[in-house]
């Protein structure tokens, strides 16, 4: 499977959240909702090109001035 | 006006897309549609505290796996 | 209530799960096992020093070598 | 087409406003007035050289002291 | 010996006391409870990987606030 | 003399030939095209907020791929 | 006590066995030979300037090639 | 040409005023004086290792408390 | 003694080679020549202005390209 | 010669005062007597394995709290 079909699995299924491209790298900013750290991981290394990438986590929570409850 | 009125009279608006709060930090890590880097330096200089945050930009793009079109 | 009695319920409850000392620092590194980043952040702001602190949080999971279940 | 007539046709249309060679290294410091981070993207990631550059972007805007309007 | 192995007898002996994945990351956080540091660096010297391996060891002790007594 | 009068005289007389904001911060990227670094450094720590300001030079040249004569 | 009677004394003991100054910085380099972190908090904790003090421990052991068995 | 002779030739015309090996790295520190940073980019990018160094230029200029006029 | 008067005594000494202002910083970059570190550091902490200042030191010796014997 | 060679008799002579092995690490922090920065260099480039070695020096001198005068 590539990176894309994937990534697009994931998207439908809502745990891989939004995804976007930052300009002039090939590399993402994306954000998941996920139940816990160990999805996020097997996700992760799920990645077809997962052993050539550099990945770091910044962990999230629901903001308390954001306006929709489902952007946890 | 408070932080938060500000911000989610934006984000109603749509052009403060998301807010997220960043686990153990006083910070926030924000996702903003607009229409130039006019606009966005409008809206982060309004904000009460912007004297005294220490705000980084990253400028992101729609990816091509997004599914969704409106994600840009 | 103090810091040390603040850490040492949570520790009793069993979400602060491990803490040390850093040598030659006054700072400390700490394992927590919670439910999810918001349980991390209101446990993290509820310390009475939280304002004056400097936290930096990085997402564990169980590694397939442990031998023990319950260290997540 | 190579880099340098790349470049050269963006410059002429307007959209790579300016170039300039770091002195002692292999390097370039431009400015670009796009549309948007798309535009951006597809300029940069359109050079022959992409895959073997490190990029990075800093978002721009008309200054207030700036006396030139087209200056954006 | 695997590194898998090489480290749960060190985990059954005591003296690798954790060991957890870093989400994302081909990479693990561990605490070690050793003699001293010519103990720790035999036993990661002796990891399969270890040239290939980048570590770093940050010196801990018991904190004044930790419950526990053999948790040093 | 206020700093945008400042900057406004020297930007008519082709020494501080752009400047621009960054975009998220009281901050600015100018080009200037002077004699030489104590010309550049007149002009600098002329700024009446000189002594709070913190600014790095990065030293440029005319790019061989530019396509006007005069953007040295 | 100064932080030099203090140091002296130590260093007398055997526990503090190497402090150098840091040419051009108010800042020194210094090797300690004790028990275990414990005991190295202990020493540098009792500093008096130990509250505006920036530390780094960097964890040492004898070198195979060293010639001396005492310079653990 | 090899480099020695390169860098001998520039340091009798005036151009490469010093150059000072770094102890302990196969590195150099060298003080040039030249018209311009064209002029300056032409020598460095001379160099027959050039493709291979990483060059870092810092602009100098006469200091007030300098006593030679022409340590420009 | 002013910072100025300090700076010149050496450098006619022959101590304090070198002096030049870095562009755009209240700041310099400077050649010693001295006996040693520790002449190196009485000279530094000599400064009136010592306990503002951020000093590194970079260790120097003479090029084997220099044409110089007395540049050291 | 070996690196182990090489170093214990540099060791003999007194100016490699001191070597310690850094722990989970393939690398030392060593301590050297020398007269000056060329020496220091003779010895360091020296190396069998120099080439391969990423080495940075710290200026050092005895210390005012030093209580013993041949640790220069």
């Amino acid at each position: 499977m590539t990176e894309k079909a994937y990534s697009q699995d994931l998207q439908r299924s809502g745990k891989w959240r939004h995804i976007w491209r930052i300009a002039g790298q090939y590399a993402n900013c994306s954000i998941f909702d996920v139940r816990d750290h160990d999805e996020l991981h097997q996700i992760l290394s799920g990645l077809p090109l997962f052993p050539f990438m550099e990945i770091s986590v910044t962990p999230l929570l629901r903001h308390p001035s954001a306006i929709r409850e489902d952007d946890r």
